[in-house]
């Protein structure tokens, strides 16, 4: 036998043939994120986990044997985090999908693998309601959104996810469980230990269960929609929008992704404007009515060409679901190299504009769009992967814009987190001491480096 | 010269004469903190720092010569954190008070001895609010608010300062000087370093400035006040109150509290009263009326003696004052152990009832309020100092409420941190696996353990 069917024979022992994968028909489809890497590696297997004690087995073995793992959750992450490498176990969490909301506290326990759509579902139940909403939302895991500390469209006034985690369950490199929080609204017990594994996108330990914090169900919407033939005029808006009142929703779309939408949705979009945003009101009462006339009120002053507003949920829904197609959208056009940079809201007009000189200079067609209220862009680059200079030429863009973002006191990663593909940059951002700290913590939770290597670090 | 003068005159050496305080009667009054710790050392000096390069010098010096540093901000805090070690530094940052308001991102950047009540009013002269409000508002320093996760009494609706901590600037152990975060509403580029850092209690790191969030100027608020006759109405009202809405105040006082706040401030209060609740809404426009119509509907249902509502800002205010007057007003009957339990809600009833088990079968007074809308208590026990068997009672009692708050499945601190003098307890609340990984990060972070010694781990 070789050396890795010798590790899979032991691997199987472990934790149970059940819940091993090593069909590389199936095991293909667990190489990448949607970050689509073209350097994933191949995983010796894909382990299944169905519960914690599934979970513990995997480390244990995995740290007797020194073989890496890769924490996955539902495959959405745009920036390689999940992308498997050689020889290593892809551990996915999409099994586990238990979930209990209780509505005295207003608290869900939830299984990692279950997806937002799914957690929101469940909170509804009991008309209560868990905000973060990444545009993914039908399609990415609790543990996934946990482990990149993800963000969306409402976080511009409700906040992000780390916000609404009360508790966490951890399986450390060792094996080891930990319980860190739980349902209680406040508690100064000890370090902020919940905190550091949100957002830790999996290199210290494996989140197996996550305490949601809820609210009360959202309140009906209405929704301001405003075009714009120039793009200053719509960051104008922007400033003009949050420095009066924090609306429920601020988000923001280019030319080159409003049209892209349009050719896949036909929603009669403005296929001339340079630029549309989408902003919502869900104060209560009159309050409502006073907040979206502001917000219409600043984009018309701002030089918009049309603004629309809606007190129809569905017909608001609609062009919220229009902005969150946007990523699909452009992807019908070419492939991507996904960017999330954030600025201070100020810079916002500097970075769009500074990313359309680079794409300029590129040749690269970059779409923009944005959680524009609180700074974050993702701007996309299109490229044709048959055309390798192309293909360097938006690598290059890439890294340009990122150090662009950091060059405007920003960040190379908004909500996605840093992945695989992004890491190069992070030290620019940080800073060297941040990182040397960085590593400290790695090294003092996973002293053998197997969880998730070649993420973030 | 003895050891002593030699160290003093070498960190005098090091950080310079101007910031070293070592005259008895000024140092004396650096020893303790509001809990008042007995057994508090004696510092080899104070150091006052004026600056970052300040604390830098203070710490790279403290290494060379392994002397222990206890961070200090204003020294209000209620778990000995800042209690001085014998033969250490009390590192203070009360002159450290610059601030910077940017309106444009709603950020401030300050530096950690600013007092709360300052950064507040900073915040107002732009129309912007910085919610966390901790009863002692007017004298604790945003540096220490920061390093216990403080809370308060508008939390129950707007979040702890974790929730409005954008970035810090920490000077390490070894003196290194790390920028964490910053301006940026979202930033996931890395780990989340500085929530690691918020709530450590001087363990990890001192906090040299912090850019905080701030949100539009706080909407007015109208007050509910209840009394009840049984205890039990009370908390069924809490419960009924937070089932159905988010009220941005609920504060509850008991009897012994109610008491000592109207000797002292004779404002009539309602003696006979077994329990007060005092309940905020600050919604807009007409959604208040029935936010506070639905809350004294609740505590009328639930058996409340007398409900009164005001819209008057200054009236409601009077309340909240006399609720957050009750510590200083219970400690004129005799010495405190202060505690700060919290338990999930529907466990509140239980806590309540316990308590008041433990205090009679103690023998000792135990006056109780509470932050009840998150279900954060503060049992007052109080004992006279003069009397070693009842301190000795009032001391069991301390323990014996903790342990039921971990029974319940709650926390020994909501929001005051674990300091000294809630340490023994910690590991039972949160189990020897979490304590391991605690020093394993309190290790990679200070090797030397030369911060806080004593403090939390
Ligand atoms: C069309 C589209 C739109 C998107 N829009 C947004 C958006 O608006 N906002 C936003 O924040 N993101 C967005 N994303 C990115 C992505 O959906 C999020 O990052 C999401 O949180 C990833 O969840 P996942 O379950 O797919 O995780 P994965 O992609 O499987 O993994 C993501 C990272 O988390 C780690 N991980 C996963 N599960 C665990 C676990 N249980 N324990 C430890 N580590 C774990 C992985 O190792 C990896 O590093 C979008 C993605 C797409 C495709
Ligand atoms: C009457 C009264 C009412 C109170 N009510 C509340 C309340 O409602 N909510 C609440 O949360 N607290 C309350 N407290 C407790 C206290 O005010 C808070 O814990 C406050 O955050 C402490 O701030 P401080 O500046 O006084 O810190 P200190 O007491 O000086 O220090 C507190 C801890 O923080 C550390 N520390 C201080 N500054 C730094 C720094 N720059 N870097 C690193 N570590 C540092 C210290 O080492 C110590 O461990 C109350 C206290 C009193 C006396």
């Amino acid at each position: 036998m070789s050396i890795i069917d010798d590790l899979v024979t032991s691997l199987t022992d472990a934790v149970g043939a059940a819940i091993v994968v090593t069909d590389p028909d199936i095991t293909a489809g667990y190489r990448q994120d949607w970050a689509r890497d073209p350097n994933a590696g191949t995983p010796l297997a894909v382990v299944r986990a169905t519960s914690t004690a599934d979970v513990r087995a995997v480390m244990l073995w995995a740290t007797e044997h020194s073989v890496p793992v890769v924490p996955r959750g539902a495959g959405s992450g745009l920036s390689g985090g999940a992308t498997a490498v050689d020889g290593g176990i892809v551990l996915t969490t999409e099994a586990m999908r238990a979930v209990t909301v209780d509505p005295v506290t207003r608290t869900a326990v939830v299984q990692p693998g279950l997806l937002n759509v799914e957690v929101k579902a469940a909170a509804a139940e009991h008309g209560l309601w868990y905000p973060p909403d990444p545009s993914s939302f039908e399609m990415c895991s609790i543990g996934g959104n946990a482990a990149t500390n993800a963000g969306g469209l409402c976080c511009v006034k409700y906040g992000v996810t780390t916000d609404y985690i009360l508790g966490l369950e951890v399986v450390l490199a060792d094996g080891t469980v930990v319980n860190l929080g739980g349902p209680r609204l406040k508690d100064s017990a000890g370090l902020s230990l919940t905190k550091l594994f949100v957002g830790s996108e999996g290199v210290l330990g494996i989140i197996t269960e996550v305490t949601l914090r809820l609210i009360p169900a959202q309140p009906p919407a209405s929704t301001v929609v405003a075009t714009f033939t120039r793009l200053s005029d719509a960051t104008d808006a922007i400033l003009a929008i949050t420095r009066s009142l924090r609306p429920a929703m601020l988000e923001f779309m280019d030319s080159t992704s409003i049209n892209a939408v349009e050719d896949a949705m036909k929603m009669g979009l403005d296929r001339t404007a340079a630029a549309m945003l989408i902003a919502r009101s869900d104060s209560p009462g009159a309050h409502r009515t006073e907040e979206t006339e502001t917000m219409a009120a600043a984009c018309t002053a701002a030089g918009a060409d049309e603004v629309f507003v809606t007190d129809d949920p569905d017909e608001g829904e609609a062009f919220a679901a229009a902005r969150r197609f946007a990523i699909p959208a452009v992807e019908r056009t070419g492939s991507l190299l996904l960017e999330d940079v954030g600025v201070p809201l100020p810079a916002l007009a500097d970075l769009v504009q500074g990313i359309a000189k680079i794409a300029d200079a590129r040749g690269v067609v970059v779409a923009v769009i944005a959680h524009a209220g609180d700074g974050n862009t993702h701007p996309l680059i299109v490229f044709d992967p048959e055309d390798a200079d192309m293909e360097e030429r938006a690598h290059q863009a890439f890294g340009e814009i990122m150090t662009l973002a950091i060059s405007l006191g920003g960040t190379i990663t908004g909500e996605h987190g840093v992945g695989r593909l992004k890491k190069a940059w992070l030290p620019d951002q940080v800073g060297e001491d941040v990182m040397e700290l960085t590593r400290r913590i790695k090294h003092a939770l996973d002293p053998a480096g197997i969880l998730n290597p070649g993420a973030v670090l």
